[in-house]
Order: C-alpha cells, then sequence, then structure tokens
C-alpha cells in the first residue's frame, strides 16, 4: 500500500496587485524613521530580492474560507472521488477568516468546518480541523494525513492550505508587498500504486527562532492603536533558512534512498525568490553539484508569497499544465518543502 | 504496546470571577431589546441552568501562551519525563493569544511554539502545531497524539488545551457568564502496561450546524464598531448534544468491548451543568439504565466553562486529589467526551 495525492486544486484570486500599485504607499523604516529612498527605487530593490513583480489580493467580499472551499472543491473533482467519503478535512492555515476592512481573525467555527458546510458534506465522521504550522502548515498538514491513514484511522483526507494575507499586512511596511493571497488543496489516500509519500522530516526551532516571524504594530509612529499586523525579521530568517533548510532536505532525502541525482523536482515553499534559489543552490553544493536547470519551479514573480498555499497551489500548477517548460511523469521523484513561522521546516520526497 | 497518558497538569487562573460581579452589567437580547428582569433574577436564573457560580479569569498580564506553559511544566514533571524527548507539542485552543484590553488573536507564531520556546526546549524534532477543534480540541489532540504514535512517527506527545474566553467574552450578552479560562496538559506515550486509549470516535456536523457557535458582533444597539465576540445559539446546541452525543458515546463504548458496568466515569466537556446531566442521563438511558452516582464529576460550579482546558483539567483534579469524593484507580474504565464548537463531537474510552 502507497498513500499518495490523487487530486489536486488551487484558487488564484483575480485581482492583481503590482509593485507600480504600491507606488504611492508611504514606506517607513521599523523603527518609524523615513527611508531615504524614491518608492520606485524601494520597489526595484524589493523585486530584485524576492523576484515579486505583482501578487493576488482576494475581493472584498470574499473570506479564507471561500477561496479553501474553491481549492478544495477542485480537488475533489480531480481526484474524482465522493466527497461524503473523506474521512478527514485538514486545513492548515495562520490567520483564520479576516473580513475586509476588520482587524480580527475568525477561526470559530474552525475554518475546516466553514469549508465541509460549503462543500455540503452530510457524512458527520468527516472530521474537520484546523492546522497552524506557520508556512509549512499545509506540508505538515498532508504528513498528518500519512500518519491517519496509516494508523487505520483514515483512508482518504482533504488537506488546503488557504490564507489571505492582504488583510493582516502593514501598508508602511515594505515587507507587506511580499503577502499574497490564495488557496491550494489535494486529496491524500490509499493507493494500491507504487510510489507517493515515501519520507518526510518536520521540525521547530523555537529556542531563539519562535519570535523571527511575529504580529507586531505598525511601521508608522504617528498611528498609536493597538491594530497589529504580519511583521518579520528577513535577516534572521534568511540566515536561519540558508543554515537549516538544504541539511533537512539532504537528511529527507537520504531516508528516502534515493539519490540526489534522482530528484526531478523540488517545489519548495515561495518565501522570496532569492532565499529560495541560495536554500536549493546549497542542497546541492551540499552533494557537490550545482543546481539543474529548471529543477525548481517558481511562482513568486507573479504569484507572491501566500504562506501555506504556495506549494499545492504550484504543484496542481505543473500537473496541470499551467507552468511552461514545467511537467511532473510518472515515476519522478519530487521534494516537497517549506520553511516559515515557528520557525518550522518541513518536507516530504514523494514519488509521482 | 499501549498508549497511556503518563502525567498530567493544569493552571487555574487565580483571578476569582463571581456572579455577583454581573450584577452592575447591562445584559440586553440579541436583538438588542432589554430583557424585564432585575440582573439578580437573571444571575439566579443562569446558575440554575448553567451550574455555575464563579469562573476563572487570568490576570492583565498574561496570554494564553502562558497559562499553556505553566500547565505543560507540570504535566512534564509529574510524567517524570526528559522534555528533550518530546516529540510533539500539540496545542488545542480556538482564539489564540489575546492581549488585555485588545481584539486581535495572535497565533504567528503558534500557540505550541511560544510553549515550546517558554519551556526552553533545544530539540527542532519535537515538532509543535495548534489545532482548532473547537471545544472537543484536547480530546482530539490526544487522538492526534495516538495516530502519530500508532504509525510509529512518534513516542512521546504533550497535549495541552488552553484558552482566554474572557478575552472574548461580550459583556452585553448573558452567555459572558459562561465563559472561563484555563489550561490543562497531558503527556500521552507508548507504555509496556496494559490500557491506555482504548476506542475513539470523532465527528464534525457542520452541514446545517457549523455555525451553532460563531463570532458575532455585541448585543448592545449603540455600539455600532466591528468587533466581535464569541457567541452561540443555545437552544440548539442543547438540542443537538442531546441528540448526538449519547449515541456517540455509546457507539464509541461499544467498539471498546466494555459494558456500559464497567464505567467507572464520565469525565466530559463542562459546557453547562445542565446539559452534560441530560447527556449522561440519556447515555444511561440508551442502556436502561439510571445515571449512577457519583459517574459524572463536575468542576463547572467553581471553574466555567474554559473550553478545551476542560477535561484535562478535570482529569488532572481528580489524579491529584483535588476533587473531593472523587477518585480514579487502577484498571478503571472511564470515557472522556466533548462537543462543542464545529459542530464537533469526540470521546475517548479510556482504561487507566
Amino acid at each position: 500500500m502507497s498513500i499518495k495525492i490523487t487530486g489536486t486544486g488551487s484558487f488564484i484570486p483575480s485581482r492583481i496587485e503590482k509593485n507600480e500599485d504600491f507606488y504611492n504607499h508611504e514606506f517607513l523604516n521599523a523603527d518609524g524613521s523615513s527611508i531615504n529612498s524614491s518608492n520606485e527605487v524601494i520597489v526595484d530593490k524589493f523585486k530584485a530580492i524576492t523576484g515579486i513583480q505583482e501578487r493576488r489580493y482576494i475581493k472584498p467580499e470574499l473570506l479564507n474560507s471561500d477561496i479553501a472551499f474553491y481549492a478544495s472543491e477542485k480537488a475533489i473533482e480531480d481526484a474524482n472521488i465522493d466527497k461524503e467519503t473523506l474521512d478527514y478535512i485538514i486545513v492548515a492555515h495562520n490567520y483564520g477568516d479576516v473580513k475586509h476592512n476588520t482587524e480580527q481573525s475568525d477561526t470559530v467555527p474552525s475554518i475546516a468546518s466553514r469549508v465541509k458546510h460549503l462543500l455540503k458534506i452530510k457524512n458527520p465522521k468527516c472530521v474537520g480541523y484546523d492546522l497552524l504550522f506557520g508556512c509549512p502548515g499545509w506540508i505538515e498538514g498532508v504528513i498528518q494525513a500519512k500518519a491517519f491513514i496509516a494508523s487505520g484511522l483514515a483512508k482518504r483526507c482533504l488537506v488546503v492550505g488557504s490564507e489571505t494575507l492582504s488583510r493582516v499586512v502593514d501598508k508602511h511596511d515594505r515587507d507587506s508587498m511580499i503577502y499574497s493571497d490564495g488557496a491550494g488543496a489535494v486529496i491524500v489516500e490509499e493507493s494500491d500504486e507504487d510510489g507517493g509519500i515515501i519520507t518526510h522530516d518536520s521540525a521547530t526551532f523555537a529556542l531563539d527562532e519562535a519570535h523571527f516571524i511575529y504580529f507586531g504594530e505598525t511601521n508608522h509612529p504617528d498611528i498609536t492603536d493597538q491594530r497589529r499586523y504580519i511583521k518579520m525579521y528577513g535577516r534572521k530568517i534568511y540566515e536561519f533558512a540558508l543554515t537549516n533548510v538544504p541539511v533537512a532536505l539532504k537528511s529527507c532525502l537520504e531516508k528516502s534512498g534515493h539519490a540526489v541525482t534522482d530528484v526531478k523536482k523540488i517545489l519548495i515553499h515561495q518565501a522570496n525568490e532569492k532565499m529560495d534559489e541560495a536554500i536549493v543552490k546549497r542542497f546541492y553544493k551540499l552533494h557537490n553539484m550545482d543546481m539543474p536547470e529548471g529543477v525548481m519551479p517558481m511562482t513568486i514573480n507573479t504569484l507572491g508569497n501566500s504562506s501555506v498555499a504556495t506549494v499545492p497551489t504550484l504543484y496542481d500548477m505543473i500537473l496541470k499544465g499551467q507552468l511552461e517548460g514545467q511537467n511532473i511523469n510518472k515515476g519522478d521523484i519530487i521534494i516537497f518543502a517549506s520553511v516559515g513561522a515557528g520557525m518550522n521546516i518541513n518536507a516530504i520526497v514523494y514519488k509521482y
């Protein structure tokens, strides 16, 4: 028996926010001081580092649970399964439902319950819960689905990663340009085919790293409300990721019994183009290799960083032929990998 | 091999909020109309139904993650384990960290990461995540820990239920008197002893029931901010619970192979005294029995409803001899049971 992903779906919001749309923002340093550059220069530098030209925001009338539902519907259809046969609905997110122009996260009922409600699933034995694990939440959800199936608790799980970061950004913070909205979903189930999930690894670094990504106040010194926004120490995260992610990937691959030359694709969380490239290059350097061309498909240029949604969306787009020059074929070994708030790192070695 | 709870801990906030402390509140109906009774009468009726005389609130300087940490420290000490040997930290909650006098939930990093940070655990292989599953979250966390252990992913897990409902109550809503703060934690691990978790059951009813417990606006018509609070349709929940929880318990017990007469204790989520009694009485009625005296230990009278924290706190208090006339002895069969937002129901049949 293997445990495989048998269907995928994603939802990419229609509203495009281009880099030029930030030209009129008042960006400030974290200490409230002004930045000695024009917005055009700030945005150009931002693009050079992150690779992001544009990102997606959901429409005002939508919620995170709505787009989680849209992606789920597609994954169920793609797997060609009866939705009533699902044993679990696992939704990874970090901020719940935040209504447009409000600041509170709403997670009661759970986003999974809302998705189940919207899917109109009747079967009460289909258990829905939410998983908070920073950006690596979707991969962690797949690992949990694997554990439920392996232990006999479940046969078939829906695992969703859905986030609307546009609802928690500080517009006076340059980092706000990184964040995007999106949702990706997969069906994970027992299969008679070979392959599927071969090995996985998860880790939480919380001793010094717990608050590298956090909820903090605006950079604008004149705004004194207590509202908080997604914030990060970019430099610390970069160093942390470069130190820890390549070795985690190497260890996970070694456990799988596969050689580095077997790896056809690395689907890494779309956090920041330069950081992602540095991670994957270092992974290959640990194997005394250069990074092969095309091994690291990217969507960040046009889709930004939608947290838990980036990896399942990327996977869905490749399988659906929506990413030029990228494909995954029967028997291919791929690695799913992520790093984010917690600080959490995880990876799965998977045979398609 | 069995999977057992080998240590317990809880944190009961020191600040006592008595029913009399609500005499000066302006309570209103959900539609904003006034209630044709004095507050003394309202409070008396409330006490007659819920059994609650007083509840606990955390101090202004504390957060949900702090009390989750306090309970965790005690469980680790009680199990007499090296904290570095934990494979998972699973924290069930619903509202994250809400600072005193603010309205935003903070869940980045996850509460589990914060607990791990406060516990000063170095081992990165100890994975921390948060689980949102309404009030049944702690029981669901124990079920997930069981799955991880059974599937070989883990040997030892810390499972915490921690909630600070005092931070999300609408003071113009009579239901606000139900809610309380608290934290309970256990160590779940492989054991050579017999017993432990025998069977479990979980369910999510989301078709009609998803929004029975929700995040809604204040009852006060003059307050027009968008702030939202924990809200519920009490009557609907009561009917739902009475219809579904007794049969769920019966089904879970049947799977365990134990007779109803083997059951020494039912540790049910402290939601509402009258509702809990009606559930357990109906469970026994399904077996053509009257409810045995003392089978259903209660803490709601003095501790209120602290959501995910009630069941682990109750269990900890009994084991530590803090609940008069209540004890659990080697070989006793007990049932953990909960119902709450989602709407979710779960139960575990457990041999001490």
